[in-house]
């Protein structure tokens, strides 16, 4: 069948406002935050599982792929059409169904932003714990799609650590329901959390159970300035060393500082080489307690002070600014996301100095040190070839640094396209392989997101 | 192949202390807690990878059943050869491989007990917060085939939720590495958690990578008594809907309070038709705010007393005695554990009670409220045909109201042999056959504990 033919009787399964195949209209559903460009011969909004899945269903039959999609706010290309086909845009499935603060669970839909949720929960007590960036743009279900994360994560876990049931239509166009009503069940294999981090290749979520917890009483900020990467490294270690487990621990190296510095004066001390921001909860005297541990497991050879911070709001600001400032300063970078266990970060850290030193490659980490887990940023400018080489023989240097070091190439932004060349470097063959025969079970036609997060 | 020629073929694979063929010998590994008896041809005890890996080659080219065993504690006839075949016991894969405070993680063979390991990481300031009622004598490999709970899973979670890699082999010998060495990681399908649950059907584990957590500070407790079930239901909702979550909140019918009587004198109030045994922990003042909240929370109509607990250990030891002293009343139990919406557990439990009239079947209720998770305990004698007959009539209008009120068959014991009757009930046949295609995916020859865990 003719692209003529497909797209007409796409435009018979659904509305006409939502439908998508003007080239311009599409345009914006071509590329996330990766900057990867590939457009979809069209775009579809269903507003329903059942136009997900007739879409599903055609798209199948026809064998051409599906990319599902949030708001695009994903940095590892995971939602571009890097095959075309259609993207599948689940941003007008956003309404929250249900909140239950009776049972700690909220039922929604793909694509109600994290922060509406937030927003919706916190009035009964509760909070959902993954908190990326982009929270105020992204959609739940692309938090699902990728196992987002964010500076909570230390002490409160990941997407798949907070949901408990998925509805969701695999790549031949069934419905399936996953998980439970409650909060433990064992009926069953977990296909919840396989779906979970699956990046739109198993299966398009259009209905989550997730679990809901209580908000904080109350928190508390410590900050730490240290002379160099080495000694911030340690205090790391010896920090999740200690049994009070931060609720925040990030990490701040002198190129965060710097680009931080340029644009918040006065904001951050002038002679810290390296920064961390830290946040305790929980009931008072725990702050106190904790905040004392911490405190003490800061005191490394080169620490310069570490205090409680009485205001941490200009702080956490200062740090969520971090993603777009490097854009400023570099026509692009080369973002990793990689992790490696809390106790291996002063080598990676001092490690990842010496790379850069080594290529000449300006080069800026910060992240979420508690969990091990570093984005570390490339800045380069694409049009001088000779400094684009090098920064890709120093990114698979890092790599192999972070894999001796027992970590992962990706702690939260996922395998998309970016790290696909390299994810057959953590992954032996037998279990790629493996996973590759899931996929076909759930998607024979390999339809849905077609590439994605599998070898290169 | 005669089944001679397997058994001498298998009797080559591994030294003769590590093969049982004597039926004798089988006998104890043909059985689990369930007291479902089918005895395998053999028993193998392999003592690392390479064995395992050999046994199911050789079983999977022969197309004979291979049936993983931790301890045989499980309640559901999960490691209950069913198809014959051979018992593989990891009993002898018992090494703690590594503790790792700094990383706050472990790595364990499949036959370390629970108890070992607690014993283990206790020392360095930690817990692995699984604890069925057998973590004495219950293996991590088992706790981890069947995504095993306990008490704290109110506040801690579950299996499934403590562990972060596993090393496995599938059914036709490969072996897969899965997850990370890192709190956090999102390469690849979270092939993991879908082992974790999946109750030996998909691949066998022999070695995992586990999630430490940091022992409480400190640990409280509060008692609560009730004139009936109706009034204790409606305080566990109250207490799960305010926001500080216990670490355990047990509840106890008025069955399960007599048999405690009977056997403990004066340990439990005369008057009380039902029982909640409440933890808290913490930092002190949280758990003093903790225990006024919970206090307050049980102010229900119906509510005797409810007090802080100067020492729970006896009770606590009365409650795990709990499981045995049922034994001791009635031939034989029909043990259910099923779990609703904790705002659904005032009908459950008032539900329970009128079915148990209806039927004329006596009836003990007990477990971990905290998550709706009740231990439903159906007291019959197997030589009386009419009771056996009003006993299942029973059951099948308990599993009808526990779904109508959105809870699951199974909260923490799995399907195993016990439950396949019911499961189609729960789960729809599209999302039934999916897990069926993805069992193919790890085990073509369907050798791997066959049949286990899905419908009969």
């Amino acid at each position: 069948m003719s692209s003529a033919d497909f797209l007409s009787k796409l435009a018979q399964l659904l509305p006409i406002a939502q439908v998508y195949t003007d080239p311009v209209d599409c345009y914006a559903y071509a590329y996330d935050n990766s900057r990867i460009f590939h457009a979809p011969i069209a775009v579809v909004f269903p507003l329903n599982t059942t136009e997900v899945q007739a879409v599903i269903k055609l798209c199948n039959a026809h064998k051409v792929p599906v990319v599902p999609r949030g708001r695009g706010t994903g940095t590892a290309g995971g939602s571009v059409p890097e095959a075309g086909g259609v993207a599948l845009s689940l941003e007008r499935m956003n309404k929250i169904i249900s909140v239950d603060p009776d049972n700690r669970m909220a039922i929604i839909e793909p694509g109600v932003l994290n922060q509406e949720l937030q927003d919706a929960i916190k009035g009964v007590g509760f909070f959902w714990p993954p908190d990326p960036s982009s929270a105020a743009y992204c959609s739940i279900g692309g938090n699902l799609a990728t196992c987002a994360a964010g500076p909570h994560a230390v002490k409160y876990g990941v997407a798949r650590d907070h949901v408990l049931g998925l509805k969701a239509v695999t790549g031949n166009g069934d419905i399936i329901k996953t998980g439970c009503y409650t909060s433990k069940g064992v009926v069953g294999y977990d296909l919840t959390r396989l779906l979970v981090g699956s990046e739109g290749t198993l299966a398009v979520i259009v209905e989550a159970t997730l679990k809901l917890t209580p908000l904080p009483k109350h928190t508390g900020g410590i900050t730490a300035e240290f002379a160099d990467t080495a000694s911030c490294a340690r205090a790391i270690a010896a920090i999740m060393a200690q049994p009070y487990t931060p609720s925040a621990l990030e990490f701040l190296d002198n190129g965060a500082l710097n680009l931080i510095r340029g644009r918040h004066k006065n904001l951050l001390p002038e002679n810290a080489r390296a920064y961390l921001m830290i946040e305790v909860d929980g009931a008072q005297q725990e702050i106190i307690e904790a905040t004392q541990a911490i405190l003490q497991a800061c005191q490394v050879d080169g620490l310069i002070e570490a205090k409680p911070a009485e205001d941490t709001k200009a702080l956490w600001a200062a740090r969520k600014a971090l993603s777009p400032l490097l854009k400023d300063i570099a026509p692009k970078k080369i973002n990793e996301d990689i992790a490696v266990p809390v106790s291996h970060l002063p080598e990676l850290l001092t490690g990842l100095e010496k790379l850069a030193a080594q290529y000449k490659i300006s080069n800026v980490n910060f992240g979420h040190a508690g969990n091990g887990n570093i984005h570390v940023n490339l800045l380069v400018n694409p049009d001088n070839a000779d400094e684009m080489k090098r920064a890709y023989e120093c990114l698979d240097d890092v790599f192999s640094l972070v894999l001796s070091l027992q970590g992962t190439l990706s702690g939260e932004h996922g395998v998309g396209m970016a790290k696909r060349p390299f994810i057959s470097r953590e992954i032996d063959e037998t279990t790629i392989n493996l996973m590759k025969a899931v996929k076909l079970t759930f998607d024979p036609n390999n339809i849905l997101n077609p590439g994605k997060l599998f070898p290169k």
